[in-house]
């Protein structure tokens, strides 16, 4: 019975959305009735859960003073369309980036570490192998190592996330054919494809890919260059800086990314990783996350072009978890500082290192130099008690008291150096988004794209 | 779940093939036709941001071990619509409730603390008061007293929500036709109807408001009997008890409050506000906002059978903002122990105060009645530090120990005894659901049912 009335209320509002014609950009109407889309690109912001939206729409508008309705909503607001459960299938309800890669790759939840092999270590496939079968390219594009969870989760199977060099291994096996099991692979972790093993042996599967008739670049210039896949992109040795310590660098890997896969004119699908936010939220280090978001903002609005003028294409954008525990607002006060934290110019746990280095009289001017406000004398204390201090949390302890100055004048709040459990926003441009309204559990996300696939 | 989600897709894609013709067996069908809803049930969650609604899943869900795709999502989830932003216009980006109320009743945001006024203390018209304009009923219902800021913006007008004597005094203020203000006015604050003011006077608006006719109940029972509006229940002089302290009463007030707008055969709309979930995140208390979280539960479990059996019935569901910072998992553990939380027996502040009038030689065993986990050595340190403290804070410092047991046993993060600034979830059942998708600021959802009710 309520079964039946659900069904029943969920139709009309497909019908009432239909006929709002306004919803959604004209070029998306013609392709809403075809089966599925040929153009698959899902993003996944790692540790991007609701504040982060929030805070970002605050940060971009740049304001600490507002008065009436006047801040615009980001393309993440335009777009959003629902939110996703992401526990894993262990005891805790909180689930780490691999099981969330996994179930996002799988469609099955898993205990945290693994990725995409089941509970009981079973390999799990994979959205990319199921595509790959059925004819579709596949790709992965990670602002962090390529063998980092998330990315390895849609291509490899190791019952733990630490086995980086087994992770890669996978990624340079050859299928039985001698095809490389990816057609567009772009990040960084070098080291783990060209390394000494444990018994002094080289190992060097960027050869063996090369052979197999891979491109391999290391530049963006080198990969602007290239005209046909497959490609590898490796950037770093080992993660990519932040971007609020370097550049932006996720739209121009995309951008680039789906020119190539076009390219081949074949169907694909393409999971792109925004993988530092999450970085950004286990160092309580609020301006550094929005710059990634600003750089996942910037991508977004090339995907909402590209989705304009290529049919077929359905983007999905959601978070595997939230990260840190933020909020805006903390300690009690009413008042979260978005123009403070918009003034932030360099990222915690780069200055934290820079301080290790660099004496003591220098500090001072150092941290005003990037947190550009007035340092209370318990700040300037807790400076000087963690200058004498030469244990190995040296590097933390000096994290720690840039962490408190910040929340003190932006009113950041943070519960965790970990993840937390809540919900994640689910955020969808195309003709197909109307699948993912509403809640929904993240496996639930998967099923329906591996269902596309199919 | 899955079985829901998978008709739910599949009926989807089968209306959006064909057209919008004769797909309509419920009641709901024939409503989408009509221009408006005739009954209009607002429900404010004091405090309910996201992650209340992902821990009261896993809350009601009970188990700490958890495998697979299990979970039942709850009515919150099944009828999840959007998000909406909730700044208030002043320079916080953290609104209080006095404001927020007044953004979801007027459509104009305010300042902190304001009343149905705007920024330079001018009332603002708000939506039961264009509502009685056109000829509908009007009426709230609040567990907490109604000249609580979140009621008193749907009725009156005074530049700071401190000024509930006034907001009483408006309340009980007669139109020109010698009528009441409201049909219904449910909750509890009877100390501000009936009271002595600074020059001594008795005042008595019950009498004033019982002379016009007006029903003033005191007891669930009165209010059971009640059989035509208008109708006054203040049932309690002060405060409501917790949820976990007491018993739940807003599933009954609401049946009993729809029942008399219905009698009357006019249509209505009514605000609902679920008050102390936000109490309890003030207190860092989990347990207690999970329990108060089942009361809503139970009262949107009627609210949807109430819309299935009543055409013309639109109910919508929001939070004025999120409260203590809440996250599932702190302190770097990737865990949320909900079934521990679930073991919690009684209220913090409760407990706190209890214990002030207490021997310290029976702390531990109340402590250890209603919060049911091994004590650390630290923690019974702690208490016996408390204990020894006589000074104004004692009771404050007794609930922050209670507060960091159950953070310790559960790992429920909280970063502060205040609001925190991030979007709020919008719920929605009945045929105009569809107008709240996505994102909207919460003046969106004021001006969408103000344009309802003209
Ligand atoms: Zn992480
Ligand atoms: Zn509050």
């Amino acid at each position: 019975m309520r079964i039946w009335q659900k069904i029943t209320h969920f139709s009309l509002i497909a019908v009432l959305a239909t006929s709002l014609s306004a919803w959604a950009p004209s070029a998306y109407a013609d392709d809403s009735n075809t089966e599925q889309p040929q153009r698959i690109i899902l993003v996944i912001a790692d540790g991007m859960g609701f504040p982060y939206l929030t805070a970002y729409r605050y940060f971009k508008d740049g304001r600490n003073y507002t008065r009436a309705s006047d801040i615009d909503p980001t393309i993440f607001d335009q777009y959003l369309v629902g939110a996703a459960s992401t526990y894993p299938a262990d005891d805790t309800l909180v689930t780490d980036s691999a099981a969330s890669a996994t179930a996002l790759a799988t469609g099955i939840k898993t205990y945290n570490g693994a990725i995409s092999v089941d509970a009981d270590g079973n390999p799990l496939k994979t959205m990319m192998q199921i595509s790959r079968e059925n004819g579709w390219l596949t790709g992965a594009i990670a602002t962090t190592r390529v063998t980092h969870a998330t990315p390895a989760a849609f291509y490899t199977h190791v019952p733990s996330r630490r086995m980086e060099d087994e992770i890669a291994d996978q990624f340079a096996t050859l299928d039985e054919n001698g095809q490389p099991v990816f057609d567009l692979l772009l990040g960084s972790g070098r080291k783990h494809f060209v390394r000494t093993d444990e018994d002094g042996n080289e190992i060097n599967h960027l050869t063996t890919l090369t052979n197999a008739g891979v491109r391999v670049v290391s530049t963006y210039e080198e990969l602007h260059a290239q005209q046909r896949l497959p490609v590898l992109g490796l950037f770093f040795d080992d993660a990519f800086p932040y971007v609020i310590d370097d550049e932006m660098r996720l739209e121009q890997l995309s951008r680039h990314g789906l020119r190539l896969l076009d390219h081949a004119e074949q169907p694909y699908v393409v999971m792109i990783e925004a993988s530092m936010v999450d970085w950004c939220g286990h160092a309580n280090d609020i301006a550094c996350a929005m710059r990634e978001m600003e750089e996942l903002d910037h991508l977004m609005q090339f995907l909402e072009t590209y989705a304009n003028e290529n049919p077929g294409t359905q983007v999905l954008l959601t978070a595997d978890h939230s990260t840190g525990g933020l909020t805006l607002g903390a300690d009690g006060n009413y008042q979260w500082r978005a123009a403070d934290v918009a003034r932030i110019g360099r990222g915690l746990r780069t200055m934290a290192e820079d301080m290790t280095s660099m004496p003591f009289i220098d500090w001072e001017a150092y941290v005003e130099q990037y947190l550009p406000f007035p340092l209370t004398v318990d700040q300037q204390n807790a400076l000087q008690a963690v200058a004498q201090d030469t244990g190995s949390r040296h590097r933390q302890r000096i994290q720690d008291v840039l962490i408190d100055i910040v929340r003190y004048h932006t009113s950041t709040g943070w519960t965790t150096g970990g993840h937390t459990g809540e919900d994640v926003p689910v955020i969808a441009i195309g003709p197909w988004s109307e699948h993912f309204r509403g809640f929904q559990d993240q496996t639930d996300i998967a099923d329906i794209i591996i269902n596309w696939l199919q």
